[in-house]
């Protein structure tokens, strides 16, 4: 008997029978001896619907109105989840962000858990309630509800499952678990059984958006067994920890494209101390993230520098530069968003120096041109031209995952 | 400058149109310098369609989630509310019923208000921001979210104007104040500038549903000066409060009728004492109310008692005699609902014996038979056939009210 913390999205209470499918797993998770909290998303449209409300009246609404307004969006799943509990005959209690003690700060719509007062699930607990919380949403210093931006309902579970030294926390999603590439468009992806934080994070960042970053993040430093599942299917899932077993056979855990990026080049910048850090820090302070960055010799006596930014970023970084033009002394700017980022994951990458190898000869063979490239301890990235996209990952898929490929 | 309370139903939150409505007043308000706390139902539909959302998982679903769920609606209309007043530009917080410090008993679904710390309140009005409270919801002792059940949301306006000792409680609706009769089926039916709360309970139990005697017996407890207006004409309403300008001069303030009834008939009781004791006893343990009791000698030492239930509670009062046939020694119970209760109230009339004999000559000239009669000090209620209902309200109406009659 343990303490299991699971979390259910949007797309698993979308509707009355979804509601009673996620009350089937819960109350066989109870069924089995443990003790159940639950965390719900808001049901399927029902955000967007809200969304829309406030639109209508006023689309510039302060944040912490949105956030009253949007999260009564989990406090109807969650109640509606309770009563078909309540119908299977399981005692319950359903809990908002604040009764279930979620203490963020005051960043509306983007808040950050503070700490958790879990007293009163742990009383509901102990009367051996099943317990189900709202996600995304919490409350900060001055009572105010406030809701935690994107991924927010992972990240209540994950915090949850750590302030309660919960023995796994399952994230029930749509798919049935983290593939070594997307399942709907390469062919041959396999399901991961585990995965380390690590592998997980770089994965999330590169747009298999399986798991929200915060949350994986806060599962490593609190070290919360992660499970990712199915609420449909019934399958175990892929299983997120700190050390997996495979890790000294498996190099490459999975490869994964992002095409919603931009590359930005900034051409004939004077070849004096300086001019990187200048480009990067003005980029920082407007909170634009930086990925692959590439610096050239040009000619006469100037270099260019290169970069990927999000595709959201593209236009503001263009004023940006633009601005600065005379202080960065540069000749011009080119900018294209006809790119994709192809990357492998994978912890095992790190002692074995062939693997970018590999990836690079599979791309040959495949006749994708590179662009730039990434790499990091546990990662390498490229850059091609975004037509070549699906045929480079299903190229490196081939070369890493077939079951004829060569090494793992 | 003063302090404000107004309240906001249902149907003046309906759409995005009314909300700005609803704003507009709110803010006119404020800007004639008074403090504004406004109280706000769910909007139009939105309770019923959550409770079809409910009836979908759970039909028996407990009142503890019942409450989770229906408290959001509230939520809704008030963040709603709040961005169409920051859209004007005027400082604004919306709050729950948590946040404004209501607390309640723990009677899910039908709530009692047990006290207010209004210190949130108090603060936000201090830095001159429009409040904007949830209305039909509290909390209990354990923090879980309550509902104040029918009429809660002008129990909490009023609640509030007693624990802020506002200067006004304004209940504006869809009617523009309390008329002398209904004025969509009496003509001749005119708006009163003034009621005392006496008469506006009268009337309210009698049927007309502008104000919940819950929050009218508050008003009176803690002499909360309220006025009864409307949210769309603009012009002034009702004012109820303890002593009326008029009171001298005026006997009769209203003429009501209540179709919603039935009338019981137990035939052939034995002529014991304790009789009645037993059977209203039975009743009242039911949360069976019971109005105009008529007892009448029978034949052979046997009495029959007749008595008036809202309709809703027919058939409950036919099982219970039912069941104690044997116990209370009846010969057989007669029950219609094709009756209707027609009373005329008036603070004034306590001191002019001649009121009832008015009325009851109105009904004789119009033809109307009367079944069964029922006096207060400020009440006089007859039961007539439910086909001459109409009819009665407007003879005893032209009696009273008409420019030509006798003595208002």
């Amino acid at each position: 008997m343990g303490l299991i913390v699971q979390k259910f999205g949007g797309s698993s209470v979308a509707d009355a029978d979804k509601i009673r499918n996620v009350a089937r797993i819960i109350t066989e998770t109870y069924r089995r001896g443990h003790n159940v909290v639950a965390v719900l998303s808001a049901q399927g449209d029902t955000t967007d619907d809200l969304i829309a409300k406030a639109a209508e009246i006023n689309p510039k609404a302060s944040k912490r109105e949105m956030d009253m307004l949007l999260s009564t969006g989990e406090q109807i799943s969650c109640s509606l989840c309770a009563m078909a509990i309540e119908a299977m005959g399981y005692p319950v209690v359903s809990l908002t962000g604040w009764q279930a003690g979620m203490k963020t700060n005051s960043a509306y719509s983007n808040a950050r858990i503070k700490r958790i007062g879990p007293e009163r699930i742990l009383a509901e607990l102990d009367r051996r309630s099943i317990v189900i919380v709202t996600g995304f949403q919490g409350v900060n210093k001055y009572d105010d509800i406030t809701t935690l931006g994107r991924g927010g309902s992972d990240t209540s579970a994950v915090a949850l499952a750590a302030a309660l030294h919960a023995d796994l926390c399952q994230i029930y999603t749509d798919v049935d678990g983290v593939y070594t590439a997307d399942p709907r468009r390469v062919k041959g992806a396999r399901k991961l059984d585990e995965i380390t934080y690590d592998e997980m994070l770089e994965l999330a960042s590169l747009g298999a958006q399986v798991l929200h970053n915060r949350s994986v993040e806060m599962a490593k430093r609190y070290n919360v067994n992660l499970e990712v599942l199915s609420s449909f299917s019934g399958q175990p899932g892929t299983k997120v920890k700190e050390v997996t077993k495979n890790m000294e056979k498996v190099y490459v855990s999975g490869v994964a494209k992002d095409t919603d990026i931009a590359r930005v080049a900034i051409i004939g910048l004077a070849d004096e101390p300086g001019i990187a850090f200048k480009i990067f820090s003005m980029l920082g302070k407007e909170n634009i993230n930086v990925d692959i960055i590439l610096q050239s010799i040009g000619r006469d006596q100037t270099k260019d520098i290169s970069f990927t930014v999000g595709h959201g970023d593209m236009e503001r970084v263009r004023e940006l530069l633009e601005e600065r033009k005379s202080a960065l002394h540069y000749d011009h700017v080119d900018i294209v968003d006809t790119v994709a980022k192809i990357s492998i994951v994978g912890a095992g990458m790190v002692n074995n120096a062939g693997v970018a190898s590999q990836m690079f000869e599979a791309l040959y063979s495949a006749g994708v041109n590179i662009n730039m490239i990434s790499t990091s301890e546990i990662k390498i990235s490229v850059l091609v031209n975004k037509n070549e996209a699906d045929r480079a990952v299903q190229a490196i898929h081939d070369r890493f995952f077939s079951q004829f490929g060569s090494h793992n």
